[in-house]
């Protein structure tokens, strides 16, 4: 059966080169795609090819791209690998884009996922030439159904001066219905309240709204999303669990958490998927998630039945969930809503609900400080994410990582962190596989005396203690006691011979 | 006539020594207080000279100290000076404390103004042993009208085991009817959305109300607030308020702001004052506020017309502007609102209403992270108060700052801010006497194009040039570019030889 279910869209059906060639070269476009999935997976690549052609020729040809958050190697691989792209926001992680941003070939804004579409709306970013999104489907009324990401779809489709739509005949038809979009955002000064008080509350409507005069090319593919692998948890990743699930075991004996918890956001990765087993096998019952992403362990949390409902921007599955999703979507259906990213993200809704926000990291300094992003203070990895707009609001912010990394030449827990993205206001909990600081009330002082014997790798424990001991005597100020020659010479130590440790 | 017109109130009337006797030492009290107004003013002297005396025999009495910002050296100071503060929060500007915070001898913890409210009934930080809150009166029902601050006072009064009440006869009795408290906040997750979509909008009662089964005592008071003196600008300031301006005119011609602005932030000092006199010879009309504090320059605005009504939770003015206020309170009282801090500084109502935040800073490095706290990266100078609840929720976040500090020997523009409270995501406009930078929707590198030429001053400029251009040649990343040798250099510099200069 067709997914293009009005004629006006059939007549506008043509190939991916065909639909490239409508974007020409300095254009700024807005992409679907959110954490490897709904990203469009066919005009990308032909849009490469007719770049690398141009360059060939002497042609420059470069784009502004803006999608939701990472996509996968068709789309910033393979702009990124063609020298296509001058300016990216709002979040990267692919290895070539990435390798191009951190030698200077590419500028990329690392924003809060969250304002993202109200900044497009501002209107200082410019206009938006050209979208092309991703779609499970298009309506008989013309109505778009979404993909297996909302991400900035729906601010793409009204900013955009003309559209490409890609129809994915590989997304499963199920997931008409799943998605919750939400039309009342607004510029001030007339924005009003989000209604919106549960994790299951639908606020908008199940598809996107398009002015079809605007639509001059639909493509159809049949393309997966970029699904990666999944990795069991390690060790280290089930101890970090462990410590985190004993920690909310606490605040609930304690009265400080209701006995189903609150809202769960969740990063992803290994550590996150390890605290999702963890759950599974917890005695908290009745969960919700209100996030961006659907990893494999929240869907496993769904089908135990001890997850009621999960409120994301978007799936990022193994290829193995993702069948299994396919297979059973009646069964998940009700239980999951995929919103606009302004809307998963929103602080509003992120403090209003009270999420507990857990988050990887790649650094944390000595009184909590948090780097997310940029390794060695200048070099990014991926971007802040949302890892901002839920460690501020949520009502207990959580951070995690293993306590070293490269085999142990890095160092999680360092005197000063070389790039701060969470401010020590923000940071309220930090695991690693050696224990949990529960930072919650205390001062940068007290903070350190805490993280270093809980979170530290004993490799490293001494040398910390050591330099917090020395600043203590040394440091220019007592509130945040530091020493500013050494702060960052474990870092440098790295760059100069690959291991922090002396 | 009495201030008090309830006579189960009357009949706990003591004096502040009796009342400061039933507080024992270990005790953590809420006191209220915002900006060096409305906090008590005769029993934290009256129970510093009991510390003392306690301590001069040998008995150990320190208490943990809660208020909604600021106080006066009454508060702060005599109990700082008696030693009798073992830990503080949410900010404090008093010379006298924060020397005990930068010798170690005062753990001092940073907050969110924003967070503090709702933090104390999550529980973490323990019960509030009592309260010391100055009001303007008590009525005949038993609720209290507040005093010229309104900052926590509703949280203490809720959550304190026992409270003692300053009556101030000092305060104009005509705030009666100004202020807007809301009680609609609760601990989720029975969170619902805070209903006030305009800054003139009234959500709550004028009073407080209080359980008089918990008041201990009631002292009568007649002193006036902590009004600083108000210096007329200098032309440092009125250049930064000219830039300002003129970036604002420029954002209204291009349709990016309402003829009438949107509500407007202010911190508080001498920049903030010039940029209120600019915005009074402004062509803008119909301007709104929705602040933390009222200056004299908002005063003033009001009473031009031009600032149509004000929002804040606290005065903040200076001895002739207060006696201004007070003599012709009935032309202002339909002008201001002074609501709780939780509300003044609420993340979801700052976004909502698009708040255009202007905040003053220590230092910003050339990527545009900012510290508005720590002098040379440890000795903190007041705290972050309410300008991450404003900077990252705005619409437009403003940074404004002489370029030099301390004659020159400072630069306000540094290779790398010794300590961030502040990231580049939320800091989109820095402004200096020398220029302003516009940094929406750049990348870092181009950020730095940017801030350097137009912030930095002529002393420093080729200096931090070059900087930026050997870190671009020799950073392990190109995304943030730094020399991790040279990156803290001119603070250390500045530590050992007095001057940033070499």
């Amino acid at each position: 059966m067709t997914r293009i279910r009005n004629a006006a869209f059939r007549s506008k059906i043509m190939s991916a080169a065909e639909a490239a060639a409508l974007i020409p070269p300095g254009s700024t476009v807005g992409m679907s795609g959110f954490t490897g999935s709904g990203y469009p997976k066919t005009v990308p690549p032909a849009l490469a090819a007719r770049i690398e052609a141009e360059h060939a020729k002497g042609n420059p040809f470069r784009l502004r791209v803006w999608t939701g958050a990472s996509t996968g190697p068709e789309l910033d691989g393979a702009l990124a690998k063609a020298d296509g792209i001058e300016f990216r926001l709002p979040y990267n992680s692919d290895p070539i884009a990435r390798d191009k941003i951190n030698k200077g070939q590419m500028e990329y804004l690392d924003m809060h996922l969250s304002q993202v579409a109200p900044v497009a709306w501002q209107g200082f970013l410019g206009p938006l030439d050209a979208a092309v999104v991703e779609v499970s489907g298009v309506r008989e009324d013309g109505t778009l159904i979404p993909s297996s990401s909302v991400g900035n779809n729906k601010t793409w489709l009204d900013r955009a001066e003309r559209i490409i739509l890609e129809i994915n005949r590989w997304q499963n038809p199920a997931l008409e219905g799943m998605h919750d979009i939400y039309y009342g955002t607004a510029l001030p000064p007339d924005r009003v309240p989000i209604p919106l008080v549960r994790p299951t509350d639908r606020i908008g409507e199940t598809g996107f709204r398009v002015d079809p005069a605007k639509v001059v090319a639909v493509v159809e593919t049949d393309a997966p999303d970029r699904n990666a692998p999944f990795a069991a948890p390690d060790d280290g990743a089930e101890r970090i669990a462990g410590h985190l699930i004993e920690f909310l075991q606490h605040e609930v004996k304690r009265g400080r958490l209701p006995a189903s918890l609150l809202p769960l956001q969740s990063g992803v990765g290994n550590v996150a998927n390890a605290v999702m087993a963890g759950l599974l096998d917890s005695p908290f019952e009745n969960m919700t998630a209100y996030t961006e992403v659907l990893q494999d362990g929240m869907l496993a949390l769904l089908d135990s039945g001890k997850l009621t409902v999960a409120s994301a921007t978007a799936f990022s599955l193994s290829p193995e969930a993702a069948a299994d999703l396919n297979a059973r979507m009646d069964a998940f259906r009700d239980k999951i809503i995929l919103r606009p990213q302004e809307i998963s993200n929103h602080p509003e809704l992120i403090r209003r609900l009270g999420c507990i926000a857990m988050n990887g990291l790649i650094e944390a300094d000595i009184y909590g400080a948090v780097n997310s992003t940029h390794i060695m203070g200048s070099r990014i990895q991926n971007g802040i994410g949302g890892s901002g707009d839920f460690a501020r609001n949520a009502f207990i912010s959580v951070f995690m990582t293993p306590s070293t990394a490269k085999g142990g030449k890095i160092s999680a827990i360092v005197p000063m962190a070389s790039h701060v993205d969470h401010i020590t206001q923000d940071v309220q909990v930090i695991v690693t596989e050696q224990g949990l600081a529960d930072l919650r009330g205390l001062s940068p002082k007290q903070r350190a005396e805490v993280i270093i014997p809980n979170c530290a790798h004993p490799d490293y424990r001494d040398a910390l203690l050591d330099y917090h001991k020395r600043a203590l005597m040394g440091s220019y100020g007592l509130q945040t006691p530091h020493l500013l020659t050494e702060a960052l010479s474990w870092h440098q130590r790295f760059i100069e011979t690959g291991s922090m440790q002396p």
